[in-house]
């Protein structure tokens, strides 16, 4: 819970940051400007999804991996790797 | 002009989508489903920062490098390589 | 074992790449050509990583946290989040 | 050309990386070290890369941009954008 209260208060500070580039843009702010504030909204977007990976290992997967269902063991494993992998590519 | 349209246009969209993604924490979305459209977001982002980079390319890029200002020449090419270079980074 | 098999080849294959990439440079080829080769490079060396991680939740991971060892059911999930964490800066 | 001279000694420095990984896996090394590794040899890589392209930027992309073969000049914008849209995907 606490950990969500986080997630939102980051997830929302990130959504006031894009406005700002929206408003860059309005403007006609330079172009290069406008890169390096999306680069930096990106960046706090990986954090945020640092941060719910932990949580989401912490509570969900390791619940997971002690219990005795092994469809459910497999499945948690491989979303992991899916983002993961979609990690390298974003 | 028209490009900087564009540009407002995805802007816009992707501020739309990461609102969704709030939403999704606050009503307790499974972390892995709001993981991947974090992911989508930022995909998202890159599309719009490579088009800001091409009409950039064209229009000031280009005026710089045919003009006779070594200075701002330099200085052009040196923002295009900080851009690339923090592009693998985020 | 099978997959150390795979992921040894893998990386021999990448090494070829890689010596590929050297030859071009000594043999003065196209700037551009030579940074899309080293992005293919960099392109299967995601492939491997995400592979290995794969392996390694499969085994190691699962047996840390099936077991009961909680130091190490906390290091094991901990270096996960880093390498998610780094994934996405490089 | 004393450029190219630090662009392969970068590369084969990096070679001698990945070789280092080989061995590491072929050692039997802890999964989360070799992915580590890897994470660095990529890291390295795309320091190698963003140096190819300042010094593209400034040789070719200089020349064409300031001659007077248009579609020259489109051509090795077009590039650029290339490259940077691939940066963001590995």
């Amino acid at each position: 819970m606490e950990n969500d209260v986080t997630t939102l208060r980051r997830l929302k500070t990130i959504e006031g940051h894009l406005r700002g580039v929206i408003r860059m843009v309005e403007q006609d702010a330079y172009c290069i400007d406008v890169i390096r504030q999306i680069q930096a909204v990106e960046s706090a977007l990986n954090k945020v999804s640092t941060q719910i990976l932990e949580n989401h290992l912490n509570s969900c997967v390791t619940t997971a991996l002690r219990g005795n269902n092994a469809g459910e063991r497999e499945r948690v494993l491989k979303e992991i790797t899916e983002v993961f992998e979609m990690s390298t590519k974003v």
